[in-house]
């Protein structure tokens, strides 16, 4: 695997809007998405753009929602996981797993559409990590 | 303040030789810097480089560093604070007091050369933030 861009950094809040109003009023963030609800992760989720790269603010969604524990742990938040696009995610998923590194499920749509996988923290580093097929287009 | 590009994510790691060796072989970094110190903070640091932003490992440099604290509460390290840049460091700092976060201390020279600060983590959803002064040319 070849390091790919950093697509963006994971931020877990309590609230999507309060996090908002944070990168709105004290960082000035002028691209702000609009939020939405990934059941499928269990998180309603918003995207920041910076010049270079994006913050992914995650709310829990659903009392399943895996960023409860994180939140417990956090209760005002803070980095969650970073995520790096490839290529070819099956052919990324090879090489983690080659690696003998602990791939968490299969590839699903992520947040941007296109297929991720995350990589246990405990084989990383201790950061939770992302990785997305890149989009077509920006983002 | 308008939010600049997300210069680096800080990665607090026990060993940066051991995170190197990670980012070259797993994470497929291709341009990786050399380690130095940076005694005025208590830390080594090492740059590596992702096509749009940089990861920067940071390792405990002497018996006070301020990320012992860190890697006391997560042993294989992980995602420490993340860095954004500004065109004016002094004018940046003051809107963030006057926004009532807490700044940590004075500008002073960062791992790139240019003024740094950090803000309180409590004061900015549990992330550790650094502002630093856009370096000339790249990085």
């Amino acid at each position: 695997m070849k390091l790919g861009r950093l697509n963006h950094v994971g931020v877990a809040t309590p609230s999507i809007e309060a996090s908002v109003a944070h990168w709105r009023d004290v960082m000035g963030a002028t691209k702000i998405h609009e939020p939405f609800d990934l059941p499928a992760q269990g998180v309603k989720v918003c995207f920041v753009d910076t010049p270079n790269a994006q913050i992914e603010l995650i709310e829990p969604l659903g009392a399943d929602s895996p960023i409860h524990g994180f939140l417990a742990k956090n209760p005002l938040g803070g980095q969650h996981h970073i995520c790096f696009e490839v290529p070819d995610i099956h052919a990324a998923r090879d090489e983690f797993i080659a690696l003998g590194k602990r791939v968490l499920g299969e590839p699903r749509i992520g947040a941007h559409g296109t297929l991720i996988f995350f990589v246990h923290p405990k084989d990383m580093g201790g950061m939770l990590t992302e990785i997305m097929e890149t989009p077509n287009g920006n983002h």
